[in-house]
């Protein structure tokens, strides 16, 4: 089934959209938020699905609109974001820029930050940053929402514990970056608020486009109406969501809600394009001494989405402004 | 006043607790949930200070005994917690004890960790770890919890976005910091679940001593019952709350209910003792040419508490038990 979240107070409403994202249903009596729905998920994810089943096939009249530009993120705050960066092949290339080596257990450990929830955006909010100089670009990767982990999961034991699947924007402030990691802390004020697809969906709406623990399916990033990129999620992905999953809960448990993601999707056949505008950059400096392609700047278009073999939207699109901080 | 929740369920049951830490008032009507109070702190707040006024004048014949064994964490999973290391000198040290130069500008610009927060461990929750080769560490801090912060808030404006002071038991796996660090990407693995004091007070309560922006009192940590350390909070605190909650938004906005901490309390005059075991065993190491003093093992107890000039707990104490894992 797909959910979504309308905008409405802090943590808005659960609403569960037709396949073709085309109509939606308020869940409020089954579950308010998502949140709530992922809390007692056993409960109340049967009656989502009735519902869903119903209104994809067009058997729910009072059905409404599905309008992405009414859309928070799916969990509008959420109590956990970690994100991996599972495309070792793209953290060889940043390194490489620097003229850094990557040690060799990157391949065998990932890599995966800490980061903030308080305030997620949703899909078409602005994205606001203060100053040009910041260097903003947009990091396109698919996320998932966990149920309850417990401590010590195993891989193999992972793919039970994934509750929906969605994509992502974590916006980055790449000049920011270097200083900051420098101090030794990781990332902070160089990751502010990320956004989120209009549309979460359970496993079973990829299909076999999700097969272990990736979704074999391109992501295709538009920046201003052009593409961008469209590389394949599964192609060169070292580490799968359920090593993810497993890396981070080495020494915790996770609660239900919790959202872990792949970081930027990256292939070594450079051809597709680029999931974030560094890579670009990187690979010009590599070919051509220093980068050619700018940053975002106000008033720009980020626009993000993955289509089935049909063409057909599967999450809705992140589809967003760069704008100017008033500050 | 005084609030803590009391455990029930995934986000707890907001109580009242007398000036004393006494007695307690369910504020089931007014807030369920800490967070709840905090999302609507304009409204709700006034009604919560006549209750804890005439509950701490005796006045209150339906009030229960408070026991800090039936408390979770204020926000028993929180949306956004960030752990500032505000005690340079304490930073310096750490440097030192491995042979590193810090650098000039950690005396100016704060570091700052983004944490995890959808799993808060009560003030007399075990904690539980699954390997004593992992370096289990107590961390003795002052922490603050604020309202919705604009981006770009400075120092000078940041007090008034203060709603509550605690305290927190930031735990980490010292052997596990130094390959994560290294890494690039900041804590993830070595800061699992932190726990907090039963009490969180709003500022008024500190009187004289809370001003600009530190608490100008000892946190007294005891290990298994022993005095292990008691500096001045106040002392030696190179970055005020208010410049850390500046340095917070820099980037982004902050939503209410954010948890904010200060790092280790640490002071220059080592005759106070410390807050953290790390502390200890680089000055041993400084001293001695290695390390003394043991982690954290199983069945050891910490105590963390603050008192007023009159001996009153201020918090009541986190007061845990370590256990092993199970797996």
């Amino acid at each position: 089934m797909k959910l979504g979240t309308l905008k409405a107070g802090r943590d808005g409403r659960l609403v569960v959209v037709s396949r073709d994202l085309s109509r939606m249903v308020e869940a409020s009596g089954i579950a308010n938020t998502l949140q709530q729905a992922l809390d007692n998920w056993e409960r109340v994810a049967p009656i989502l699905q009735q519902i869903y089943d119903k209104l994809s096939d067009g058997n729910w009249p009072a059905a409404k609109p599905f309008d992405p530009r009414r859309m928070a993120a799916p969990l509008p705050r959420a109590f956990q974001w970690l994100d991996g960066s599972a495309y070792v092949n793209h953290v060889e290339l940043v390194r490489k820029a620097r003229g850094a080596e990557m040690p060799e257990s990157f391949w065998t450990d990932p890599l995966m930050y800490q980061g903030g929830s308080d305030q997620m955006l949703g899909p078409c909010d602005d994205i606001v940053s203060a100053s040009e100089e910041w260097g903003l670009d947009l990091e396109a990767e698919v996320v998932v929402i966990t149920d309850d982990v417990p401590m010590g999961c195993q891989a193999d034991e992972a793919e039970k514990y994934i509750r929906l699947i969605g994509l992502v924007n974590d916006v980055s402030l790449r000049n920011l970056i270097p200083a900051e990691l420098a101090k030794g802390f990781g990332f902070m004020q160089s990751k502010p608020s990320s956004s989120f697809a209009p549309v979460f969906v359970t496993p079973d709406e990829l299909g076999n486009n999700w097969c272990n623990g990736m979704i074999h399916r391109p992501l295709t990033v538009h920046r201003n109406g052009e593409l961008f990129g469209a590389p394949d999620c599964a192609t060169d992905m070292t580490f799968n969501f359920f090593q993810l999953l497993s890396h981070a809960v080495k020494t915790r448990s996770l609660g239900a809600g919790s959202i872990i993601g792949s970081g930027t999707i990256s292939n070594l056949d450079r051809s597709v394009g680029s999931c974030c505008i560094a890579e670009k950059r990187m690979l010009e400096t590599l070919a051509q001494g220093s980068p050619q392609t700018r940053f975002l700047s106000s008033g720009e278009r980020v626009r993000i989405e993955m289509f089935d073999e049909n063409g057909q939207s599967i999450f809705g699109a992140v589809d967003q402004k760069v704008s100017a901080s008033e500050s």
